[in-house]
């Protein structure tokens, strides 16, 4: 039997609300157990980016990190945020330590290609490259790793990644020695059936029900990737994938993506 | 026979130098065994409050940390430089780990009474309280500590502290499992009898020969607390302290304050 673990990963509608994360961390480090927190970015970064007049450039949505940006984002995310979301866990008698990918080279990561679009400084991150023997020792020593979405290339340049892939990317790397829990919290109850109704989560999802959902476009186009990740972390070894709300984080609330063997139904 | 440790402090006419902080990076990288940095703080900070419109309020030359200027050194110093010396270390196969004393505990501090001048968020480190058992779990895994001057209460609040005290209080409190060597670099070659002639410099002080240039006003008003607090670092158990310019980290060169029991002359 393995240890279990529990990798939660909060996004910037926590973290620009003081009083949802200090709620939230206080229940994060109630959960028993090996626990990691993955955390993003929030408005910080692009407030500050305004008043310093550096503009905010986006393709297709998704922004695109230049010198000045990744600056910001390595000053706000591993700064601010990182070390405010330790020194509250410290408080709650939770023994964090904050890192970024390149602290003790935890998170390695792959600069994406230039073409056809240059994202500037953003790295691509592969569960086979973290480093899960350094945060095996930390968890064995009843620390809490609280991971930002900076990495590095490993020749010396900080990177802005996706906090979603490094949570999944964890979760695979850890899998090799716990029994994962994985947890994205995000500002709804769960998946829902009905996107204007809170009450209509749907409580599991197989892969069966899962094509069934997307057959009859129940699940909306912004959920698929969350969902499509959710099942490869599950094919790559994690035993749960859980998106729920963050204020349900000790709830047994939300949707769950479960491992086959595992499943009751 | 302990094994040695080097523990070496940068301040910021280093880090506001890209070469000269890249040449000493790659020097320290090269030390062999144990090593920490600690690093001070720069210029970058004054001018992001400069360019946020955040005032900069000093009394007697010490400056006030109110939680907007908390706010930016948190960013600067344990985001932006911390983060980007770790990146440069792993580039040169030194497998740092950056840390603000809020992590893992490392270094509470006590938050400074408010009489008779309030300074806002800035915390005094005590040697007893650094938490030296984590830090030589990292030293004996070839982990390498950088620590920026960012502390915490352990009530969840962030704290500006003294790189120089973080320095001398390390060094105490690994003085019990290591030799200890403390080395500060700063912009001069060493202590010197002529402060306009760099080639002055007093190669070794000597509590007797402390007592001499004192007495014979050799040694000026700002270097007093740097000596000071170099032989309550050797009353504490620390080995060596050196007092160097940045560039000759490797050399042996500067000024040096040695524990009797080690002493040639």
């Amino acid at each position: 039997m393995k240890p279990e673990i529990n990798i939660v990963k909060i996004g910037g509608n926590v973290i620009d609300n003081e009083a949802a994360l200090s709620q939230f961390l206080q229940d994060f480090a109630s959960l028993e157990g090996a626990k990691v927190l993955i955390h993003g970015g929030g408005k910080l970064a692009t407030r500050m980016a305004e008043q310093l007049n550096i503009p905010t450039q986006m393709h297709e949505g998704r922004r695109i990190t230049d010198a000045d940006t990744l600056k910001i984002v390595t000053m706000v995310y591993a700064g601010w945020i990182n070390k405010n979301i330790v020194a509250q866990l410290q408080r709650l008698h939770c023994n964090a330590i904050g890192l970024s990918g390149a602290d003790a080279n935890v998170i390695p990561a792959v600069r994406r290609a230039p073409a056809p679009i240059d994202f500037g400084f953003v790295g691509d991150v592969q569960p086979e490259q973290i480093n899960h023997t350094f945060l095996s020792t930390l968890l064995q020593q009843d620390i809490c790793p609280v991971c930002c979405a900076i990495t590095h290339d490993t020749q010396g340049n900080l990177l802005n990644s996706n906090a979603d892939t490094i949570a999944s990317s964890l979760a695979i790397a850890l899998s090799s020695t716990y029994d994962v829990r994985l947890v994205f919290c995000f500002e709804k109850e769960g998946v829902l059936s009905n996107p204007d109704d809170e009450r209509s989560v749907i409580p599991e999802i197989t892969r069966s029900s899962y094509a069934t959902l997307k057959a009859d476009g129940i699940i909306t186009a912004g959920m698929l990737p969350k969902i499509d990740n959710a099942f490869k972390a599950i094919d790559a070894g994690v035993q749960e994938v859980v998106i729920k709300h963050a204020k349900n984080v000790l709830q047994d609330r939300g949707t769950t993506i479960s491992h086959p063997n595992i499943l009751i139904s």
